[in-house]
């Protein structure tokens, strides 16, 4: 495995996915610094969890607000759409949770903050396996983002040789092997939050599409969620 | 010439590349909604002129506020950095005044906005030719920015033949070209604001990269540059 001391930006949103990504980077040797973002999600708990994460694994954080008015039409920011429960999960369509172009204003921060701190890898959570239904979740969408870095910053383009690198360690993982690869990399679980919808205590819904994924990757990793649930 | 009534987003910093791209929107018959942004500049005159600009042509204006905790080193952002007067510009060099990934997430937004109102078509001011240091001004990066918002988006998987378009009407044109086209477009330019390092009464230094272009520009249209330069 690379060990270097090289800088890295990590997407962190405090869910499952990215506390497992920012383990994987730090298991690499990064020095990572976080990037967590409040755009007028339904509720904060996922920021709390984030800044949690970032201190078990030392890692600097930084946040950022982005005008939830760019983000129309969505249920994760829009309290007057339903968040979908117990449905079926068809990984062909776009849910109602999809949030427009949301990972590509994150992205372009995170390349905007890694040239400007002198980074080169920018780590995110996407996956693409258990759930396809996100456009910008998919391996083609992240090698055209990657392109488009490369010829859009003058870091690029005066450090031959030096590219951006968009790491997705997770992409093409199924949840439970998500969680095995975290387990082993010591996450604690137990800080992070995946509900779409939670109660007022902060327990998970157990019912969205994000918990039904959570619950059956534990189910198929063979180990115990814990976090809590509403009844 | 096109003539609709569909929308379109339109980047408008209150510049005269901006100023004229929105006249050349409007001109195609798009309604135009305008997008601002406050990103720690040295400056607000800029925003000021950017709203003015946006009544004149009955563009709707929406304001977004940009952490510069993003934009490291550059004399746009970084007061401590002296923005560059009387230098020849050399336009295969990038200049201090270069901001990390800016019109990235300058689109990114856009992109995001474009998809919460419906629209396709996004306008930005980018301009490749009297001045081409910058990377994000150039045609391939658009071309490459333009085919991410294509894999990044659901409205551009799921609305079979609808394509996000990134217009880039003026990136080939000289300032002259620029000034000109739009001087037959109505643009009033007293509106306009180029100056990176205005004084405290608002007139422009005439010596930085944007008042020399612009100066240039107007002695090569043969028109009069109608905003005050200090003397």
């Amino acid at each position: 495995m690379e060990k270097t001391t090289k800088k890295a930006v990590i997407l962190l949103s405090g869910g499952l996915d990215s506390a497992t990504t920012l383990a994987i980077a730090k298991s690499k040797g990064f020095k990572c610094c976080a990037m967590t973002f409040r755009y007028g999600q339904r509720h904060s708990i996922e920021q709390k969890c984030a800044s949690k994460i970032a201190r078990f694994f030392e890692a600097e954080q930084l946040f950022f607000d982005i005008n939830p008015a760019v983000f129309l039409h969505s249920a994760l920011t829009d309290k007057s759409i339903k968040v979908p429960t117990n449905r079926k999960i068809d990984s062909s369509k776009i849910p109602i949770t999809y949030v427009p172009a949301r990972n590509t204003i994150f992205l372009s921060y995170a390349l905007a903050f890694a040239e400007s701190i002198g980074a080169f890898d920018i780590f995110i959570g996407v996956n693409a396996t258990d759930y396809s239904g996100y456009p910008d979740c998919r391996p083609e969408y992240i090698k055209a983002y990657e392109k488009m870095a490369n010829l859009a910053t003058a870091a690029a383009i005066q450090k031959k040789g030096r590219r951006y690198k968009i790491h997705t360690p997770i992409i093409k993982m199924s949840k439970a092997q998500i969680i095995k690869t975290g387990t082993k990399l010591g996450v604690d679980y137990s800080l992070t939050h995946s509900c779409y919808n939670p109660d007022k205590t902060g327990k998970a819904c157990g019912k969205c599409d994000s918990c039904q994924l959570r619950l059956k990757g534990f189910t198929e990793a063979k180990l115990i969620d814990p976090i809590r649930y509403a009844k």
